[in-house]
């Protein structure tokens, strides 16, 4: 270990107003996962929302290949905050979020709810939300890291969010 | 297992090229490494270019996260292929690369002409290319899979990049 000072702080009010802007404009996001053929990093791009409590979701096929990493292996990390096409990518900020995965079970009574809230955020994915291989994921949020550009690293608790 | 059809196929030409196009058209990727404080899944931006004999590099500090954990663990996964502010991201081709980390020494007799031509393609990097804790890593593929859209996943030997 090295004497430098931790580089992360913890989060201020400035911090947590941009988390929140992060999350809420998010309608997609990176996740990383541990592959359960090679016990290796893995990485795909999610949809992302919010189920009508509030709690960080997805919509995924059973096709892919982060489905079956999840259900070996529920704990994952979810990257939001695109940067624009201007200026440097990483002056951008982003939240970096580790969680588990929750999976909805097709007859869970609240999927229907589930279903209709997510539809009105993300109308498009009324093309395939009723497919059989379709189905919900709750991400329980464990710890929460702001990137808000270099320099600025803020470490969130979940409960702040 | 099922018996249902393996959804990935082999790169034809059509998928190579659009392989390509997202490499090269990448500035900055999503990179998915284990942390090695709890061995769970760790996700980070990172700026993403090539070395002058066309390796995927990448220029970190060692105050960030994911150097500690390509240090201690150098398997990682990279995304690239950002979706546009139209449409259905999850519609958007993005490049899914499994990777080994090789991190340049300070003083590799390469790091000059690495350092000239991240510049070249990264202009805004000289701000920062030159601190101390700033350091290039090589990204050796593993495997490469594409995903150009529903139903469009195809597997890229990285012979053939």
């Amino acid at each position: 270990m090295t004497t430098r000072p931790d580089p992360v702080r913890d989060a201020d009010a400035e911090a947590l107003a941009m988390a929140r802007a992060l999350l809420s404009g998010a309608e997609h996001a990176a996740l990383a996962v541990t592959d359960p053929a090679d016990g290796l990093p893995g990485i795909s791009r999610i949809a992302f929302g919010f189920g009508p409590e509030g709690m960080p979701m997805t919509l995924i096929s059973s096709l892919s290949a982060h489905h079956g990493a999840l259900r070996a292996n529920p704990a994952c990390a979810l990257m939001v905050g695109e940067p624009g096409p201007k200026g440097d990518p990483l002056t951008h900020p982003r939240l970096m979020i580790k969680a588990r995965a929750d999976f909805v079970p097709v007859d869970d009574p609240d999927r229907a709810a589930l279903r209709d809230h997510w539809l009105t955020a993300h109308p498009k994915a009324k093309l395939y939300v009723d497919f059989g291989d379709f189905g919900f994921v709750r991400f329980a949020p464990v710890s929460i890291l702001l990137n808000g550009g270099f320099g600025k690293a803020f470490r969130i608790n979940p409960a702040q969010i």
